[in-house]
């Protein structure tokens, strides 16, 4: 599987958000994050960088 | 591995930009895609969305 964990960046940290995060998806002001189990979440922020090899994706608000 | 295809929507259609991206990050107004062979592309766009177990990351200008 190809999943990553998505964390956003508050405070200049990263706070993990979901594991196993497979669509990415913009919604409204704001993006829905949906991992491979099909858990759902809304997240106010965009997709600020990506480093997959490390299954990272990295969301900013 | 866990590399996917970069892709940027033009004109409703989703046309292939990189394979095998590893990073995207954020410069100046758009991204620099990295991918595991250490070529770099820079495109005027953002991250519009991703499917992970689809190896797809979209990007959109």
């Amino acid at each position: 599987m190809c999943e990553a964990n998505a964390y956003i960046i508050r405070n200049g940290k990263e706070e993990l958000v979901m594991e196993a995060v497979d669509k990415v998806e913009p919604e409204n002001d704001g993006l829905r994050l949906v991992n491979i189990f099909g858990d759902q979440k809304f997240i106010p922020a965009h997709i600020h960088a990506l480093s997959l090899v490390n299954h990272k994706v990295i969301l900013k608000e």
